[in-house]
């Protein structure tokens, strides 16, 4: 797996338990997953070389990002070297031009969108109704590289600074006034098996997640089959190997796909407990071949909360009284160094009552973060 | 944590989740720990030198065997090492005759045992009841070091060989013709807060544990209240730190304490999906002192079941019929090499049916040795 942060970390905890050998390429010893995994090289994800380096050590080449350039993937792939995803799919998560694109060709219902490069573009784009969205076409992530922007005079900030100062290529997006956000997580193998997971409500802070409560509370069974057969066949079209998740904006009007991704992704970290399979070892099992596992439920319900970074470095003080609390709730923490904001770890309780573990994992999480249970 | 099998690989995938730092020292780098952990030491458990070094790079010292010399335990302590569980407790685990004067001082029930060096003390001890059942005072596991002797004449060819040839001390136990094993796992803090799970049922055959069925069928309320009672009475009395494993002879006369280990034992492997914490999480917790997880199950009933290796490495090569059959059986493999009879991984399968579960069980560990599902 290329990458040491999180997912990585906790892939390695599926591949230990399914006995595949597993290494990561970090790009310092003290990544998240290169302090735990004993198979972990130092290089860069940017490097060619330190990436076709690692992929001879290896089988199958996979990721926990999605920032490799893409002229790399291909170049690995000339050399026969298996990557899952391959730079095909991975593609449509580098460039979200080219997965609106793609999506729209299939028919399937996004955003307004359009690439933009003066402040007349997103004049014209906005047509006089704000706000518009302002966005990178690639590499943001938990809220960066993502401006909503109330007026052109903010608009044009963005592209004086993102565009002019920083060179990125930006587009613009309807600001879709949405109910609520959902996510549907599949997989798919190489011998073209699928799976999809059941759809989860997140909740974002912030531009980041914050929430996942899984299954999404009072989604119509219509919906619901609808979401999770997008997951399905846009897996299918875009020829994904391994994980996809697909972000939603739940609407009056229906569903609107937001963001994929190709990989473990935040809003299945509650499959750990909450699903037969955890979306580690899904992802690996699907990008080793192996036939995919039960996405069956293993309780009626599951709330994850991520824990964010606070103004104390020192989280392990406060795991006693966590765990005291509430003996049930789960803690994962990704040994990371704390800074402000930054995702650090998460909970998941897992039970009955969806509202119940919802308010014990905000607990867990905001106890771990600011050592009491109000904050946000 | 000292030793390199199985039970501290699946101790590092507990202490990935709670983000605390975990070293092993394991024999060699091929061990099943040291292939998965990131932080391991070569070393000897056997040397004093080997320990003291690798304590130094530790907070606390907790064990995935029972072999570590006591007076290296005690020197340890000595310079103020934290030994979890302690010297004194280990004790109990190393010295079977000490182990059961010491229940028969608390009070509870055991077979009838003697120590033993010659013929004579055996006819004595057996005094005409035939079979009687020899054991090393210490070191034995998985049936060796255990002799089941139908005559005078059988025990005399094992103190032959495991008494003079081997130097090993005996001790003799009456046969107990049991109705069925049962096992109990408690924690205990340094805080002194103690926890038990379930009681479970244990299916051995030729002394290896193959099957552990939880909660045990049919127990009654009050065996079931018993035996907890024991866990934690036990726990507490010996002082324990960590994990206290008690396996349990269950007789139409009432529950006989057959043995102790005080770490992770293959009896709870099935807490790893079937109770909010697994075993290994719990270790964690009580030796560091945090509080103790939730024992609740995760699941009405959950069972598991041993691979024993057959005649044929290639294990790998059945994971895919295993997987297709049984998507939601999950797969434990330690990465440990291929022997007939050895201990090279588990499956669990949680769900509402013991006896439905108990089969999935059985065919997946039989398939996973054998490549059919009908093997023994």
């Amino acid at each position: 797996m290329v990458g040491g942060g999180q997912l990585a970390r906790m892939t390695s905890q599926a591949a230990t338990g399914l006995g595949v050998g597993f290494r990561v390429l970090a790009a310092s010893p003290g990544d998240s997953a290169a302090q735990v995994v004993a198979g972990t090289d130092i290089g860069d994800y940017r490097s060619l070389p330190d990436l076709r380096a690692f992929a001879a050590r290896c089988d199958v080449l996979t990721f926990d990002h999605e920032h490799v350039p893409g002229p790399h993937l291909i170049a690995l792939e000339r050399e026969n070297v298996q990557v899952r995803p391959d730079a095909a799919a991975l593609r449509f998560t580098q460039d979200k031009l080219a997965m609106r694109e793609r999506l729209i060709g299939l028919g399937v219902a996004c955003p307004r969108f359009a690439p933009v490069r003066t402040l007349a573009d997103v004049e014209a784009f906005a047509d006089g109704r704000w706000p518009a969205v302002l966005k990178t076409v690639s590499g943001g992530y938990d809220g960066k590289g993502v401006w909503v922007c109330e007026s052109g005079a903010e608009a044009a900030a963005v592209l004086a600074d993102a565009g002019l100062a920083h060179g990125l290529d930006l587009m613009a997006e309807e600001y879709v006034a949405f109910d609520r956000e959902l996510a549907v997580l599949a997989a798919r193998s190489p011998h073209r098996q699928g799976a999809v997971y059941p759809v989860v409500q997140t909740v974002q802070r912030d531009g980041i997640c914050r929430e996942v409560i899984a299954p999404a509370p009072g989604l119509t069974p219509a919906r619901r089959a609808q979401a999770q057969a997008l997951g399905l066949r846009i897996a299918e079209a875009l020829g994904v190997t391994g994980l996809l998740a697909v972000e939603i904006f739940e609407t009056p009007d229906g569903l609107l796909v937001n963001e994929l991704a190709m990989r473990p992704h935040n809003t299945g970290h509650w499959t750990i407990e909450g699903a037969r399979t955890s979306q580690f070892e899904q992802h690996l099992r699907a990008v080793l071949d192996l036939p995919l596992g039960s996405v069956a439920m293993a309780a009626p319900a599951a709330v994850m909360a991520n824990v964010l970074g606070g103004d104390d470095a020192d989280v392990y003080d406060r795991y006693i009284h966590v765990m005291a609390a509430d003996p049930a709730v789960k803690v994962h923490m990704y040994g990371k160094a704390v800074r402000p904001g930054r995702k650090i770890g998460h909970v998941t309780v897992t039970g009955e009552d969806a509202a119940d573990l919802a308010d014990r994992a905000r607990r867990a999480a905001s106890y771990l973060r600011w050592g009491k249970e109000d904050g946000d």
